[in-house]
């Protein structure tokens, strides 16, 4: 029981255990998500989940943790031909669709909000951050090696891309409107562009 | 009592109740607030803030608007001769300080996050947003008279301005890391030097 609970559950009722915190999640909010509800989401006893998680902050951490794991699987870099492509595909699956309902959205950050109170939330969301970053760096790096780019820092590029990205997140869900959105990925593609070798900054 | 209700305490009262809520705000967080508690701040009895304010939620809701006041109130535009130098002003005014305690940005950011569950809230929130975006529209448009920047869309560089703002202030604090702050302020300036007349984009 130790092996099992330190392996996770097994990989099928890990995914059915994230889905159904998903639904939970989106439902009920952060602040009103028990375990409880996640069994409700799940249709099995309660019971399944102590077993396997010793909390629900324990939980929850393998659920910011398989998300992450979930949207690299997403991105294969492999298959673009350049790296402004790459980096319009990686930015476009990052950026909140404005006609889905953003309750997934309001439960990320209302779990991000916790990472000040909560040492198991900070590490987990500063991992699901550096690979985040290492990803985009990834791709700048590339784009100057291609010679696509001019002779950035691809670090900090790739942290004006994730401020820019935060900032339109954040704005988007507690302002409630699309503007941010919009605004948002015009200055993605501008800071872009002033980067682009023989693209003339806007 | 109705009329003092609608018009709020007296300003000495309403000065002292605004700062025991900050304090208490620091010290427990939003999830931990209670009227109790910033009547414990506050020194006086409880029943003076169930006097002049119906629930929790009302008082914070003016706190919000006196926040926004306080700040309205030490920006004072006349005093610049270039809108560069207002712009550089207000943007300083606006970044947290990376040696502050950030207590009170997550506080506000824990404020903001319960605008999707909450109108009087987000209401009070878009109020602020709008004094905001306003406010740097009016820069912009001051610089485009005086020839300073190009003929950009002020509203738009003003929602840009707003999005690397608190992008910079969400990824600061939860991630607990200067970064953002360092990446954000040069973001900030190099977007501002591509619109200025005669600057070159970097």
């Amino acid at each position: 029981m130790e092996t099992q609970r330190s392996n996770g559950p097994p990989p099928e009722t890990h995914e059915a255990i994230m889905d159904a915190t998903c639904r939970a999640l989106c439902e009920h909010g952060y602040a009103n998500l028990t375990m409880q509800r996640i069994s409700d989401e799940l249709d099995k006893s309660k019971s399944l989940l102590h077993y396997h998680y010793d909390s629900k902050e324990e939980l929850l951490v393998s659920f910011l943790e398989y998300h992450l794991d979930e949207f690299a699987t997403r991105l294969s870099l492999d298959e673009y031909d350049s790296a402004a492509d790459a980096l319009a595909f990686t930015v476009d699956a990052l950026f909140p669709d404005p006609d889905d309902s953003n309750d997934f959205e309001v439960t990320m950050l209302e779990m991000g909000m916790q990472a000040p109170y909560n040492d198991a939330f900070r590490e987990q969301l500063q991992e699901n951050n550096a690979r985040l970053k290492d990803l985009f760096t990834r791709i700048f790096e590339d784009g100057i090696e291609r010679g696509e780019f001019e002779d950035i820092d691809p670090e900090r590029a790739a942290e004006h891309v994730l401020i820019l990205l935060d900032g339109v997140r954040g704005r988007s869900v507690v302002l409630g409107s699309d503007e941010p959105n919009e605004v948002g990925r015009d200055a993605i593609r501008e800071f872009i562009q002033a980067i682009t070798v023989g693209d003339e900054a806007q």
